[in-house]
């Protein structure tokens, strides 16, 4: 029985979806479409904030999201798919929510100085950057949410979007709820190489992989490293083909 | 005979315009209409950096300046004259020049120190309010004007917006000119006590004044302040009456 309860979740488009994605969010977004009033979006505004100096291949990005994210079964007849940059009450209630939070907030963000360490290749010192918790702030209680599905990791952003919409309340009335961060348990999935799975270390199988790409990538994989000779059986524990195996 | 260039101005709607404001600005701005193609708007998001925890009289200020501005002779057959926040481009070119402009320009802006310290009855330490030279600088190019008429002590916002305008060309290709800023030579105004004439102070004779409040207030400014006797001749060059006198 599907509730009235909205839940708003976006994704950035910066390149194809691999199973890390699938099994990290997505496929949760395809369960949660039978229980809620789902709001998806593509994030085109955020992946400016990292690719501002090269934006050329987002609108490809933004197709090719489109395309994946149909192909696992997210429905437009279920849910509300949209891009967030065509609705342009994002940018308008972006410009609102910079005027009432505090540059302290933002600084304090954790994940703000973490990012600018971790992506040294970018020049992250930008006003927009800075900001990227009251875009998402903007994103979310626009629709007025009741909640966002999130990896433990983002806790912090869910929780900067929670005192922005108690400030805007506190200023201007109660207008927006505060949305609950809505935490679920995902299989943790390695790439290939036994890292994490990600664009950037080459280890990924994509959602739009071709399966011979797949079978030849997987016939490549190690499966217990444990092992002193070929014929040995495996311990199924520390095999990582055996991991996908069982998801 | 009338040139295509562009000019762009806006004003904070946060009062009834008085004498100061008409001399130091918009009687240029009446003259340039002969001149220029002129885009005036009313900055209501402007406006909403400094009152933005007492908005609800900022929709007042905003019909009270228009009716200021008809007043005077600015006209909406010679100029485009519009509300900031009516024309949702200026939000969205915020956002997206908010991804390119680096923190570090904006935290040096020399106003902004300034301002944060003068305007200790409010709260500034704002996202938006650090952020308001990128909304300007989008109000500004966002028209591809070729000039801002200013005073003297904005000349450093025109050359942030210089520098934005410079960044976003060599990311993306040629697409805004650099504007100029526009120096204009404006008599000083004071108020009737002889301090800057200024809301604030109380001191203002206001545009939408009716004759009689005007005469009552004349009548009660000190004129020569040096004379030892009523019947003593005054000096002109002293008598804050005199100079409204010249104007």
């Amino acid at each position: 029985m599907k509730q009235e309860r909205r839940i708003v979740s976006g994704m950035r488009p910066t390149g194809a979806l691999h199973l890390g994605n699938y099994h990290g969010a997505l496929a949760n977004w395809v369960r949660m479409q039978e229980e809620y009033d789902c709001f998806y979006f593509i994030a085109d505004w955020h992946a400016l904030t990292s690719d501002y100096e090269a934006p050329g291949m987002i609108e490809t990005h933004v197709r090719g999201m489109i395309l994946d994210w149909l192909s696992v079964g997210l429905s437009p007849e279920k849910s509300t798919l949209f891009i967030q940059s065509r609705i342009r009450e994002h940018a308008e209630l972006f410009l609102i929510l910079s005027m009432i939070t505090p540059v302290p907030w933002l600084e304090r963000n954790p994940t703000y100085k973490d990012q600018i360490v971790q992506m040294q290749n970018k020049d992250l010192s930008t006003f927009g950057f800075l900001g990227y918790p009251v875009l998402q702030a903007a994103d979310i209680i626009m629709y007025k949410a009741f909640g966002v599905p999130v990896g433990i990791d983002q806790v912090p952003h869910v929780e900067i979007t929670r005192e922005i919409a108690r400030r805007f309340n506190f200023l201007y009335g109660e207008v927006f709820p505060e949305p609950q961060a809505l935490l679920t348990e995902t299989p943790k999935i390695l790439g290939l190489d036994r890292r994490k799975m990600s664009k950037s270390y080459h280890n990924a199988i994509y959602l739009s992989d071709p399966p011979e790409t797949i079978a030849s990538a997987v016939a490549q994989m190690i499966t217990d490293p444990q092992r002193a000779r070929k014929l040995d059986p495996g311990d199924p524990a520390v095999c990582n083909v055996f991991s996908f195996h069982k998801i």
